[in-house]
């Protein structure tokens, strides 16, 4: 008997879209306001997905105190009152687009969690705006 | 690396159920408070996801300023403030039922987007009953 | 002891804005896409608060089953799936604005309610804006 | 055509996490304060996906009218105000998680809905984790 | 110059109403289900009000990490995943209605809080039912 | 008659806590993880309450495609994705802690608003915390 828990978690970042390779004027045209060089910022909310076997023992796919630990420790210690491009060296080479921060997010907890787990991470952005990956 | 992004609009519109083909009694059967004579509202929240390749150069699936612009020509400046039934055609045939309304959001997005995307579109009513086409 | 208890309806309703006495152009340059002649609609929420003396025998202001059944019988079966133009009289005179439209619910209850409680109502006709009366 | 409708039910229970082949210690390992043995409780919130073909007549998948009167019957009157160790025989032998309590409840709606009908239940233990059955 | 600050908590517990000088019947009549003996249970949502003057040196009406803590150590610890009825003293004599159990929480709160601070207590006990102590 | 109207907007913005007159130790101890040199940010939500009287011709206490618009001009373009410490001269000699962006906003729309009408404001910084200026 296959199920699936969710568990959410949240952090407060400030970023920018800024392609180096870019002039000034191509990175206004495609990233608008979000390429303000002094950085703007977000209350990011994640939401990860754990698809597994229900444990006749526990009657848990996954024990949800270790979920909530591995997003505090992996994610939220990680990112929570970060600068994403300056602070966080996953951002280096990658631009912090809600999309690109989601697969860090889920490369980072897939990394952590039992290969016989499927995982699926939910990015909101602002409550308007939100992605996930892997795409399904 | 394929993902999801996910963007919200929204429109207040009246409307009413009501098949001409049937009677008054067969239709008050049916539909119930929803056939009202003289038309009911809600708040519609639509939530469309684009499913599609991240560009490395953007870091985006796709650019959300067009997918959010698109939305508002396309749908709420169409929708918002209107009676179904009687201002739109596209419900001059059709029942605006929250399915047959999901399904008239959908074919008109999927008409103005590249087909390397995949879409899907969420239709909420209330907050507690809402529809998606397609089914997955 | 004095404490506030507050509970939610809803009601989903048609309703126009248009003052007989004005010109169309008038009209549509004070209520804008509000004053579509085929109406458009809401999801309507209320909060009802009201304040009383926490009766020792019970623990309650007043009884949360009869201030819910207050709520059904005086607002949402008397609003409910309505065009408060055409349907309700209450708006015969009076434009149904949010601003009215929390009066009159205000109204109804206060002739309901024993006068030892105060009562407020807050009205949201999106989640974007709302009204309360009275005003404190 | 096909399309997916949802619809929302809560309810409030009470639930404890005790597996009784286990020692006291194991018990408290495992399930930390969820095993309290004076019990503690939730307002859960129900949502069920029902996928169909749209019925041209009616623009329904499925009357929402019906779908809510069976959330009703079979598992708000069933779960609310309840202590689901105690007063719910479908937990004599099965652990209230989330997990399990989702699927008892798929399971009573698929008893019930037309076989023409593919279902999901997703169930809201918090607003911060919740799960789904069956996985997708 | 004196602003207002919220802070969230939260706490799953269980409870009862009953009042013992009461027969069954007037019990049931009374609090309805509310008064199963096996009890039910709710996610209370807690949201605390703190008045006072911003200081000039912080820019803060209170640190908010100071009034997390006291949230956390005060309400959260002591009324989480328990029975209200059973495990908490503070409810041996007092019945857990909403009411109840807000003014013991303002109570708790306002016998560690400075008396400079003007403080008000609002808690959900589902999201469409909630009361305030003191009633303003 | 007099009700109260209410407005959302929203911001998503970076900031930082620190104050230069301060040791960075002393900025460490009193602003923990918000005095992040490289800033953090957040998704702000604002609420506007106007208290005025109805006008009979209207309905209305403001125009509130006026009030939105103020909004808009005001503090949304003021602030959106800026960085409230490098980009925003109000917050050159003023810390941007909830509070005094609360009190700007307040200020901002004070200026712009008849004064016939009383204002209050209410500023989130996240879900779980957030201000109101004035005090009430």
């Amino acid at each position: 008997m296959k199920a699936a828990i969710y568990r959410w978690g949240h952090f407060n970042a400030a970023h920018r879209l800024y392609n180096p390779k870019w002039s000034e004027e191509k990175n206004k045209e495609v990233f608008g306001i979000c390429t303000n060089p002094n950085y703007h910022g977000h209350n990011y909310e994640v939401v990860v997905k754990v698809i597994g076997e229900v444990d006749p023992e526990t009657g848990f796919v996954i024990n949800l105190f270790d979920l909530k630990n591995l997003i505090e420790k992996e994610i939220e210690d990680r990112f929570d009152h970060k600068n994403l491009n300056l602070d966080c060296p996953e951002f280096r080479e990658l631009l912090p687009t809600a999309e690109n921060v989601c697969y860090v997010i889920w490369t980072l907890l897939r990394n952590k969690l039992d290969e016989k787990y499927h995982i699926l991470v939910r990015l909101y952005e602002t409550q308007r705006n939100f992605v996930e990956y892997p795409a399904e």
